[in-house]
């Protein structure tokens, strides 16, 4: 796909068909998540490929347990109706004082990558600055070694929703020439 | 240019040809970026487009003067030369939480579309949780409203270089299956 579809196109995807995602996609995906750039070039990521329904329940309640009062519109329930879920990881000392950054970086590529695929996906974070016990839980859910962060969490399946359109706000209004 | 071929082509530029960019061409890559995901749908970015050189010698200026002792390798000094810099800035209350995210996100695009589109770029900062005066200096600069976060700094630019190959890690020491 076109990389201006690929951006256009996208749209955060909570619910999925119950179609298996190959492993194959799911490697390219991660493949091309380590194409992204990251601070001196550390390449400080890790991608754990969730597939357990054990873990993608526990994964859902953790989110749920940590949703702050103005994301409660927003229930973690369908993270395990996605056949694949990926989480984001950076190894910190590779990460030369972005660890966010370097994440956030390969998760847009991931989110990309999977419209582009055919796929469809939505952003959670796997850590709260506010509540450090997020990121606890999780990194106890998936073993992490405390040496790597959480970033995001990406469940990954065919669409079975169609996203309401939305609407941007105009360029003009967010475009500034010189200074703001 | 193909999704994928973008990732994989992406590099980090810091030497760009004098050959102006059109604005065309910015403008096309700050609507992709407006399309990326945001928390609870903010949509809070602004962009600050800087052709001024006087501006972009002082961001450059900026940059050295915060530049922690480990990125001393790479000195800001290029911002000078490119022909255009695309600050992106977010709005605080439009983040949900979750400004630095958001920014990078937006980032993700310009950089990948930059070089979808012929361009070079690089992703520098914008500010330092341990160096608050980063942020303000370039907020002093930029005339940007308390409301308003610089997140990042991207000089944009045909390119003057052909970076080195890089030797990315093997995919099999990154993926991890359920847990690490």
């Amino acid at each position: 796909m076109d990389f201006t579809d690929a951006v256009r196109g996208r749209r955060s995807v909570r619910a999925y068909r119950a179609q298996a995602v190959p492993d194959a996609v799911v490697e390219q995906l991660v493949d091309l998540a380590g194409h992204s750039p990251s601070s001196l070039n550390g390449q400080p990521w890790h991608f754990v490929v969730v597939k357990d329904a054990a873990i993608k329940a526990r994964l859902a309640a953790i989110k749920n347990r940590f949703c702050p009062p103005a994301k409660q519109a927003y229930p973690a329930d369908f993270l395990q109706q996605a056949p694949v879920i990926v989480v984001v990881c950076v190894e910190r000392d590779r990460s030369f004082g972005r660890a966010i950054e370097n994440g956030m970086l390969a998760t847009s590529v991931i989110l990309l990558g999977a419209h582009a695929l055919g796929l469809g996906s939505v952003c959670l974070t796997a850590y709260n600055g506010e509540e450090p016990a997020l990121a606890q839980a999780i990194r106890h859910e998936l073993n992490l070694p405390d040496s790597i962060e959480p970033i995001s969490i990406l469940p990954l399946g065919y669409p079975d929703e169609v996203p309401a359109s939305r609407t941007l706000p105009a360029l003009e209004d967010r475009i500034h020439v010189d200074r703001f």
